[in-house]
């Protein structure tokens, strides 16, 4: 069975003409140079082949590839803007499948500014779609690393995170509608604009997470929200890391919705940052060892926000939360603050060798976490380096573990799986999942099997056999 | 097939008998008498019977209900509150069908005060839920006409609304996972507590909202917010129906989470409700023929929503889009003014007959909605006298007809389907639903088949072969 063997089928010359001639000469990629940036994963750790890439313009032009790929068994690979972090946009080795890139269909449909929507297609660049948003006046709030090429479609497929999901949701929470291409060619029109609709299963949210295995997103009606008139960044030395949860409490129960982030950050992190990221300093005088960075939003102008700010802290300090902290109310302070929470990331390979995980458990229990894997690791390969940082409000953190200075690079690397293994036993322990953000793809797939529930997996084998039987959609990716 | 004919087969005495040991005497209810109040639609609309009312007492005893009721093809018609509105929860004329009441699992099994969930069964009436999370120093935001009978397991399969919603989504937006037991008796352990979890599809949303025809629900965790700490409710008569979408987006704009409520109301549905309902007077001097009634909430004490209600009101009267209103501050004024809200439904029925519509369209196109159809009614049955009322700020609004009064009541009613059916046409063709928040049930299956493209209807059609093969799961409900 194609679904299970993950080696599709070679396709013939004549389909690959015809796929091509889908599409037309222009928009078509036969030669090895002009596919290679669609087959390599940005940091390197996979690079597939491809029998063809193509670059549809028109969700008719999709349903055509998909109709064609349906009948000859010919695996395609869906492609965003090529940023995913787990390799699911990435075809396998074996040179068969057709890589679908949807960067053409950028076409925004429709801005509804009384209904807060906007309607658009799957190859508009994040960034763009922020941009859209912001010159009518309203904010589309996912943020992420990435979103300066992470592209819609892509956004919805992987269910994407960031920074803005503890207020505003995922890119799930963020979608009202979408319009998909199924296997078999059929195009579910799904595009409504509506917050309230109970008439029948939840198609939609199948789709969204999906990666690429149950249908092809072409478009999508995206949730708009007011534009913050009113920002604040604070950013605050903790006591100890066991009080971020008492102090992220405190911030939530007086801010609520205006509590629009809330990430933690370890001071070797920062150490890392103020090493390798140019243009960057200490905002505290005196080291701590763990930091958070929040920030408070507002959408009416004025110091809410700000005497908010300064009531948290002065009460998260008198209860010995934190000890000291600043402000950043100016645009350009904030930007500096944000600058070293999103090079933390970045900065690491600057220190060798870096084993990642993006996990999430229950709030309350990432310090438990952290300190229970940290020990782990100091038992495993003793002098290695953790970096647990972001998301604390959500409960996820980007657990990295960066290589004893010392250590060869390849002999650290060489532990990736083994040491995953360990720190998502304690993940799985405390109720925790193994993909907080950035999904299974190729990365996690014989993961997912030990994390989840048997039962888990047949459901969601029933569901990918159902919508697609043939199992062309992004074959060995996800389940 | 079961699926299809919706003509469940006749259980025998040997399967009744094993039934009944499941849950022992004591919880299983043979006779007409006591099974009745199961078996009759609150408002006398279904009145079916049952071969059985079992009532379980844990997750074990639904898993061993549903494996002799899969191994038999007995159908099961899963039952919370008895509270829905179309007729999903009662059990069609045959008395071949087993109810399964919930109504024992009431355990709160988990209060997590930083993650702020709570892991509770399915049984719990949902204003106990609102209480426990009180109690604790939370809010569960969902709100209801009949939370004081219905019960979380209903809600989420019913994917319940309400007037919370514009801030804090529908049921599903507020949960974070599920116990579910599947049609041959497995029990699907999701009763995570994460906010964030991408490994894999989303199995969770499929079963929320599918009305008890792919899994019986028997607990969830659900997500808690900070409780308002000041509350206002402003209530304001319109200069015109038209611009009510001005002055929600207005409101919208610098509210933003804030906005905890935005409800419309014709001055026909408060006449009604000062007519028949005690103790009740009409909270502005001149009468107008539109309102709206919202609420702005804060987690901070303070007068700072009472501020931004001034200023929200004073630039509506300024804008010409409200000419008069009342700001309720006090907990007594702002319940006589929802009271008025509340009332608006039951009312209805001291003025004959009333046919009725829960629908949803794109929020600026609700006042485009009610022109057209109210101009429709005048010409279908002329003197016929429509309210409607409910959640302008989701679109989503009850628009019921009451009858000429001078009008045979029955006469009325027999146009019952054919309004239906015309006032459909507009709300499709306006991009609408013709399910909001009530969902499809018995009532409106054969409306669905029109209201959906054949295509959604094969795809929900696959994932309920795919999850109840047998076809034993409420047979002839939604699908």
């Amino acid at each position: 069975m194609t679904l299970e063997s993950g080696e599709p089928k070679k396709p013939s010359q004549e389909t690959l003409d015809a796929l091509v001639r889908v599409v037309g000469e222009d928009y078509a990629i036969r030669d090895p140079e002009g596919m290679a940036p669609f087959l390599v994963e940005w940091r390197d750790r996979y690079v597939g082949k491809a029998a063809l890439v193509l670059k549809p313009g028109t969700t008719a032009e999709v349903a055509a590839i998909l109709k064609r790929a349906n009948e000859t068994r010919t695996a395609i690979v869906p492609q965003g803007g090529n940023t995913g972090l787990v390799g699911g946009q990435i075809p396998f080795e074996s040179g068969h499948e057709v890589v679908v890139s949807l960067g053409r269909m950028t076409h925004v449909r429709d801005i509804d500014l009384d209904g807060n929507t906007m309607t658009t297609e799957a190859g508009l660049v994040l960034a763009n779609a922020q941009a859209v948003a912001a010159s009518a006046g309203r904010l589309f709030p996912l943020s992420l690393a990435s979103e300066g090429s992470c592209q819609i479609g892509g956004v919805l497929a992987t269910n994407a995170g960031g920074t803005a999901v503890l207020a505003y949701g995922s890119a799930r929470d963020l979608t009202l509608g979408l319009e998909v291409v199924l296997a078999d060619s059929s195009v579910w029109n799904g595009l409504k604009r509506l917050r309230k609709d109970n008439s029948g299963y939840d198609l939609k949210d199948l789709f969204i997470g999906s990666e690429g295995t149950l249908g092809i997103i072409t478009a999508a009606v995206l949730r708009l929200f007011p534009k913050p008139a009113a920002t604040v960044t604070p950013f605050a030395g903790l006591t100890r890391l066991g009080s971020a949860a008492a102090f992220f409490s405190r911030a939530y129960e007086q801010a609520g919705s205006a509590l629009t982030a809330f990430e933690l950050m370890p001071r070797l992190g920062l150490d890392f940052v103020l090493r390798h990221g140019a243009d960057t300093r200490d905002p505290l005088r005196a080291p701590h060892a763990w930091y958070v960075l929040f920030e408070l939003s507002s959408p009416r102008e004025g110091d809410e926000v700000t005497r908010l700010a300064e009531t948290l802290l002065s009460e998260g300090i008198e209860a010995k939360e934190i000890d000291d902290a600043v402000i950043a109310t100016s645009l350009a302070q904030q930007n500096e603050l944000w600058r070293l929470r999103e090079l933390m990331s970045e900065v690491q390979k600057h220190e060798g060798g870096s084993i990642k995980h993006d996990i999430a458990v229950p709030v309350a229990r990432v310090p438990e976490f952290i300190a229970r894997a940290n020990q782990l690791v100091e038992l495993m390969i003793p002098g290695a380096r953790p970096v647990p940082f972001g998301h604390f409000g959500d409960g996820n953190i980007h657990y990295n573990v960066s290589q004893p200075p010392s250590m060869d690079r390849t002999v650290f690397l060489a532990n990736w799986e083994t040491l995953n293994a360990a720190v998502h036993e304690i993940v799985l322990d405390l109720g925790g999942s193994i993909s907080a953000e950035h999904g299974i793809g190729r990365l996690k797939r014989d993961l997912l099997r030990h994390a989840k529930q048997p039962l888990e997996l047949e459901m969601m084998r029933k569901i990918k056999a159902a919508f697609d039987p043939n199992g062309i959609l992004n074959p060995g990716k996800l389940l």
